[in-house]
């Protein structure tokens, strides 16, 4: 290999550093925004935030940089794109290129925007009217037409925005995959309904103590592996995890006194997020191959630890009798048969984050729908809340109460998200079969959480997925870890076994 | 005005907005490292802190900046040095100056020994070794005469290491305060002392829970003025106040279950500390006159609040009641008088931090007099602790027991703070001449304090002293706001109206 080659990668590898010493600045602000700071802070740390973010860009899009990337994708370290020094130079080019497309005053537009976009949207949420909304977000897919014109597509405008999240993924496959997902999901959900039957949730709703839970929550956290000693866990609106340096992983949680499941189920959640990052190689955490895929991988994970192991009747038998001992007067009177089934009801909702396990998907695929239709200039922006209610009548089988309990429940719009929502079902479709493959190659994990054992699924994990960091496409690591390419019927299948007996379908 | 001047004022601004939104990044993460960072992220959190004082160090030695500030420095603009852009303009040239002097492997060693330096402190003091600290402090103070001779002086190496701290303060005019001070100071103690009685304080060591000493903290700190929609309080080993923007004001304490006073007497510091900055003028945040004076005039503040104020007798008429009522087991039995008595104990001992209102300037001395002597060569490093030994023995009057109790107490020589110290006497000799100011201006302040009216005193503070940011001298304020310079008189007259009768001398 030649010197030049590798004094170039050198000088590469440490303006990465330097990118990712701001980004994880970025990271710290943004943490202590959500769960420190003083009310009348926020203005001026959105200045902060706004100036870091100019600074990452000025770096990210440095020409001298680019002409290294160039000249490294033709050296024999780029030769194989697999590899750890090919990986690093594929993907900061890749990174360099997208952002070195976008003008800087798009960039700055986008961000105020979204900042901009977040208090009217609390807005128009407070006041349940979705026209309060509708002339930002009429700005906000213009600007998101222009970075797809920008970003450039063969195929559809909103390639190139669901790719910022999920890279390599194309409108055309994410339909295949949704829309086959979708035509067993409805199906089946009809066939549930159908029933008749629902379990008791009522204990659901008992008092359980705040301390008491953030004390059983941090103790699953830690049991499934999660390192308290490179990481906390904090309270927030809204739960989150974020990564502030190789061994500082923060999540977040909210707890209602009133409703069991909304923090610990949460907590898992981003435990699973906090996971996967605790479990990149942090000797690369500056490069590509030391960072996530994409956020549908990431999501498989966060999915995999709340659905696949933490709603799952063996976690319960092994869990169980620790919920009771935390919350004696709320459980003392339940049987874990009877909690299994409550954390475990399927039922059309209105709300996406307090769907089910089943239904969830089904609030992806209309937000995805009406997201490509936005950016193909199908439905005009007037128009956005009458096609939301029709499809969550067509899709749930129900029409929202109001505006806020529609659409304007989610803030992703409004902070110029598009091409995120896909990623959640996607997350749901690698977990099933990333823990299909996993049960394959470590045996029945069922009767390892019997017995509290999460180490198993963890190492297996951190080997096949965390530790490849962007060294494969989302695609390419499908195909390796599991043998063949991404395939709805294993969620299906997970949602089949564990639903049918609950509602005596089988 | 010119075109030209005002085109090259707003230039200047700009950059010094820019210094801002980096520096106070940097008291993010400095106040995120102390109070929330997991174990494991601290080395990564200094790499991010050294790279942003990098950042910051560029920026305030651009040397276009400083092409700018010659241009200003002789503009209309900065005729009247001390009007808002006068300020501004010699205040950012002065800081100009000083960091261009240094070169950036000067700064960058400083600030490495530093982060080490505190390191080997820890160990050092744990194993009660002075000699294991030793080898650091001769680097250290090296680097500090190379500091100093780099950045200039007249008289002194010490005094560009003062002026830091206190801009203006040379050795000798410190010298002469300090020691008209103690020439009074030395026999009041030794009268007090003679009297051979103590009062009990035996109360304050009984159970005071952590949650009733938080509620009563932050109920006196906001009593005060302290804004907590524009700040916050929370935990760490030792107690500072931050700022990370014009409405982010943050303090900490350190909660002793068996002793009353630390919390409570730190929070009221810290909120005097608060209370300045929360009284700085916001609309100019960014510049010189928007800014805290001197590290002696911050501490004046926070003494002020702190001595004058809550450890007074008109406080505890008003305040002790609510004690009684948040810790009644402890304090059912005792009166107002005896705890007035207690928190007033005046008796010499060897840790700084614990030192009473009268002794503490005696611990302030024989820093300030070694730290003068190391800085000119009159001291070796090697017999440094002996020299230490010796003074404490003359001013307190008793040999710490052991290194840790003695020169290893201080965290301040391994971090490289030379010139730090002396700003706390200063401190609290302006603290009494203001106090003093105070009370003629607006009257009997100790008839407000006994009703729990604190605002008058704010009000006067924040016109008088904060809301004048950097437009004057630490020594011009004086001037100005008590029609004489800084005189130690008010500080005695203070310490003898409140122990001469407490220990029967009137």
């Amino acid at each position: 290999m030649s010197d030049r080659a590798q004094q170039t990668y050198a000088a590469v590898c440490q303006q990465a550093h330097q990118i990712k010493l701001l980004s994880t600045m970025e990271q710290v602000l943004g943490w202590d925004e959500r769960t420190q700071l003083p009310l009348d802070g926020a203005e001026y740390r959105a200045e902060q935030m706004t100036y870091l973010a100019g600074q990452i860009h000025d770096l990210r899009t440095d020409t001298r940089f680019g002409e290294w990337l160039d000249e490294l994708s033709s050296s024999e370290l780029a030769a194989d794109p697999r590899s750890d020094t090919g990986t690093t130079v594929r993907q900061l080019k890749r990174e360099y290129d997208r952002q070195s497309c976008l003008p800087k005053r798009l960039v700055e537009e986008l961000s105020r925007t979204a900042v901009l976009g977040q208090h009217v949207w609390q807005e128009a949420r407070e006041e349940k009217d979705y026209q309060r909304l509708a002339p930002l977000l009429e700005k906000t897919i213009g600007l998101k037409k222009e970075q797809a014109q920008a970003l450039g597509f063969a195929e559809h405008p909103y390639d190139p925005l669901l790719d910022e999240f999920e890279p390599g993924a194309t409108v055309q496959q994410t339909q295949a995959i949704l829309e086959g997902l979708r035509d067993e999901l409805v199906p089946f959900v009809r066939s549930i309904l159908d029933t008749g039957h629902q379990p008791d949730t009522s204990f659901l709703r008992r008092h359980y103590p705040r301390a008491a839970q953030e004390k059983l929550g941090v103790e699953v956290a830690r049991k499934f592996g999660f390192d308290f000693q490179r990481g906390r866990l904090d309270e927030t609106a809204h739960p989150f995890c974020t990564t502030l340096g190789p061994h500082d992983c923060r999540i977040t949680t909210r707890y209602l006194e009133d409703f069991f499941p909304s923090a610990f189920f949460s907590i898992q959640h981003e435990a699973g997020h906090g996971l996967y990052e605790q479990g990149l190689r942090t000797e690369c955490f500056d490069l590509p191959p030391g960072e996530a895929v994409s956020m549908g991988i990431h999501e498989s994970q966060s999915r995999m630890w709340e659905n696949f192991v933490g709603r799952g009747a063996a976690f319960w038998d092994w869990c169980f009798p620790q919920a009771v001992e935390a919350f004696p007067e709320a459980l003392s009177d339940v049987s874990c048969d009877a909690f299994f089934a409550a954390v475990n009801q399927a039922r059309p909702s209105p709300i996406r984050v307090e769907a089910d396990e089943a239904t969830y998907n089904l609030h992806i695929l209309l937000r995805f729908e009406l997201e490509v239709a936005l950016l193909a200039g199908e439905i005009p922006v007037a128009d956005l809340r009458d096609a939301w209610n029709a499809k969550t009548e067509e899709y749930i089988g129900l029409t929202p109460e109001n505006d806020s309990q529609g659409i304007l429940q989610d803030i992703h719009w409004s902070a110029g998200l598009f091409g995120y929502f896909p990623t959640y079902s996607l997350g749901n479709l690698y977990a099933a079969q990333f823990f299909h493959t996993a049960e394959e190659a470590i045996g029945p994990l069922d009767e390892q959480f019997r017995h509290g054992e999460f180490q198993p699924l963890l190492t297996w994990l951190q080997k096949h997925i965390h530790q490849r960091g962007q060294c494969d496409t989302p695609a390419e690591l499908v195909q390796d870890v599991t043998g063949q390419p991404l395939d709805h019927s294993y969620l299906m299948q997970h949602l089949k076994n564990k639903l049918e007996p609950l509602y005596g379908l089988r």
